[in-house]
């Protein structure tokens, strides 16, 4: 019997892990892959995580990872199959239970079953592909799925945002404060952005909106040097030279496992606030998987300590 | 005239100062002292800031600047006067103003007056001192103000709480999970505590209250090593031998400059979200000195983080 498993182990779930280490909680984190980290081991460059600047993702994962086995959390590597209460099986079951310390969950895996007193979802999101010849290769290489972490390293360069969305718009018009030039391409004939992003995108000289395009691939050597596009409405291509392409085509968030259990948003994440509450007593959510207002390995980071306080909290109920 | 003018250079100030270099925004940093960190430059030891175990809590705030210095943050060593909108002077008055980007504020420091699209409150909080010989000498070494921050380095050993309200309790709790035995020191006859907390409290076996009793002053050498303490009824004094002393006797935070401009709540703190806004449009709030569930030094980094990102969207409307 555990107090504590977290199911995931990026900035989210190892930050947690050290937290819950240092309050002396035993504690188990099951990962999937075998490597910790998250989407962090895949990013090239990370420049924005205070004190450790210009780090590449890989190193920085390995960092965290090495944090959290100095404080000796436990890892399992395995995927879980199901989370559920010891003898209760629905959500609304679950809630009408009296609240309290007691309260027990079992952790299905394919490598065994665990029971604990809480369990901390920290399973991420992933970001939703193109799927085009070039984009799976050159990522982090000017292929990027986020405008905040990686905007700043094209600085008086060429990019194009791809999406129609309030995510795209707002990468638009975040990049053109530092590019030279942004391209907004987007596959139909008007973006599904708030009016007001749409109108600040119209605003901007230097962003150009390529209506009714998709983009057929992606090339370089090394680095991003251009892509093919091509007009959804009369067929066209082209080829164009940039430097850097934002994918801003939706984000979708790990909650397989939790989504009978727990209330989550119209998008899918799992609602839960600062303290990484959700409806359910013992059920908690830290990082890009939960509802929040910037998903940053920082944000992540702050969010395993947050859980875990909310934890002890909850422990003290 | 700046877009942003961020008052404070702990955590909170320089992660937004990243954060918005990063995004293209021209920015000034005002910090009162001749070094940037805040609290963390007095901190013995860091153990929990993610992917970096063990660090010097002086080293870790140079660290802190230097990454801000290497996005190029302008910084300017003043006291800060008075926070201001250009054109109005009261909180109602500016709220009743049309919300947008064209308002504009005017920072008066000693060195001069600045004005700033926005402003974000970094200013943090500091803690109550009992004011008793050896507190300050031994502050750090085995005198701390956060049994979070701190009390894993007590594994094990003796300390001692001195408080009596949620804080002092919760430390208790929190302590008695890892330390062999804890004394909790209240002046007074009764915990001011939440019930369920005093209940938590009078349930562990190494947790003992000592009532009516007032620390008059911490020694040891180069660390805490005992205390006397004196019964204020009986006027009885004692001195006990211990490794640790948490001082939970109340925290304020540093709003002088905003108490009369944004809301606070009752405790003191700027009543901000996690995405930093406050009542007033382009004043926003990040670590410790607003309202929010933890204060540790990765939640203000991810304050900065999510307080930029608030800024820019405010910049949108």
């Amino acid at each position: 019997m555990y107090d504590l498993i977290i199911i995931g182990s990026g900035p989210a779930g190892l930050s947690a892990a050290v937290y819950a280490r240092r309050a002396g909680l035993d504690l188990l984190v099951i990962e999937k892959g075998a490597m910790s980290g998250g989407q962090v081991l895949t990013t090239y460059e990370v420049d924005n995580y205070l004190g450790l600047p210009g780090m590449n993702g890989y190193d920085l994962g390995v960092k965290f990872r090495e944090h959290a086995d100095r404080m000796g959390a436990e890892f399992l590597e395995a995927e879980v199959i199901s989370v559920k209460e010891a003898g209760g099986e629905t959500s609304a079951e679950l809630i009408a239970c009296h609240r309290g310390g007691d309260r027990i969950y079992r952790i299905v895996t394919e490598k065994g079953e665990y029971e604990t007193k809480a369990v901390l979802a920290a399973t991420g999101a992933v970001h939703a592909k193109l799927g085009v010849p070039g984009e799976e290769e050159l990522a982090g290489m000017g292929v990027s799925y986020c405008a905040t972490c990686d905007g700043a390293f094209f600085r008086n360069r060429t990019v194009a945002v791809v999406g129609g969305g309030d995510v795209a718009a707002e990468d638009a018009v975040f990049l053109a404060r530092t590019c030279k030039k942004v391209y907004l391409i987007h596959r139909r004939d008007e973006l599904r952005a708030a009016k007001i992003l749409q109108e600040r995108v119209s605003e901007l000289a230097n962003v150009e909106i390529l209506w009714n395009t998709v983009v057929d691939e992606i090339s370089g050597e090394g680095q991003v040097e251009k892509i093919k596009t091509r007009n959804v409405v009369s067929g066209e291509t082209k080829e164009m030279e940039l430097d850097g392409i934002f994918i801003a085509v939706g984000i979708h968030p790990n909650t397989e496992l939790f989504e009978n259990l727990v209330d989550c948003d119209q998008k899918g994440y799992i609602v839960a606030g600062e303290d990484g509450a959700t409806n359910l007593p013992g059920i908690f959510a830290a990082g890009d998987v939960r509802t929040k207002p910037l998903r940053q390995i920082v944000t992540a980071v702050a969010d395993g300590a947050n859980a875990i306080a909310g934890i002890q909290e909850y422990f003290l109920q």
